[in-house]
């Protein structure tokens, strides 16, 4: 199963695909797609758009997982990250696919084990479960990576044959 | 000119049609793209999109004006409504279609005369510059036009031509 992970945003998108095969993941690729700043909104979200159409038919995956939004203080880049996030959903359910949403604790309880994990110990244990050489970069395509790992549902049960960190 | 008027929203986006010719303005047509509160929020997302291709499809309008949106209390309806709008805008530029955005005092401005005019005041000033026999219905769609009227800009220089209300 080819699971694309989405971390939403309006300048940074992040994207991570990972194949997860009885309980095995694979990293098949990571990245963002960027918007520059200058340019008129509904252009950038354009772009989102169109980045999002390349990457569902370039991996044809089987899920979008995207992270939900969490904002506690600034409001007016939530209502941004928003607009983004709208137009990543919307790309994923034109093409027919299952989307799956998770809230951040979530990621983190699936990646990590427990709910409350910085975001320091999300890249390394991302980077363990793929057995990447380094942590992702940049941050928003580990996250994205981790977003889809917590969709696999697998990190728990591959910790145990990990070797020691 | 063909202006389209979109008032932003999950549940139901008003859209209004107008046409503004040498400072006279016609009423074209006005309704809501509605989504039902069950279903899936990509789901929901993509039937606005697909809403808005029809809009644009059926009166290729030269410009798409978009409220924007203005939350002092509820984030989370903010933040909802923030994803229908991204969508509406990435539909609006993938026309390539000029999009314009207005702040809801700007557009109180343009239709009453001054940014602290109340819903009913607007509506009425609606009507009249579109020269309707009614308020149109549902309020959505009444501010989607009112959205199309401050875009037109026209609204100032209509006023002094009206009957007395």
């Amino acid at each position: 199963m080819i699971i694309l992970g989405i971390d939403p945003g309006l300048a940074t998108v992040g994207f991570g695909v990972i194949e997860a095969e009885r309980g095995r993941l694979r990293h098949l690729r990571h990245g963002v797609i960027t918007t520059p700043a200058g340019t008129p909104l509904p252009r950038r979200l354009l772009s989102i758009a169109e980045g999002m159409e390349e990457l569902l038919s370039i991996f044809c995956p089987e899920t979008v997982a995207v992270e939900e939004l969490f904002f506690s203080k600034n409001v007016t880049t939530g209502l941004t990250v928003a607009h983004g996030r709208g137009v990543i959903l919307a790309a994923a359910a034109r093409t027919g696919l299952s989307v799956a949403e998770y809230k951040p604790m979530q990621v983190k309880q699936a990646v990590v084990g427990y709910g409350a994990a910085d975001k320091r110990q999300v890249m390394e244990m991302t980077r363990q479960l793929l057995g990447l050489a380094s942590v992702p970069r940049p941050d928003d395509a580990a996250d994205a990576l981790a977003v889809a790992i917590c969709h696999a549902g697998t990190a728990a049960s591959l910790l145990g044959r990990l070797p020691p960190g």
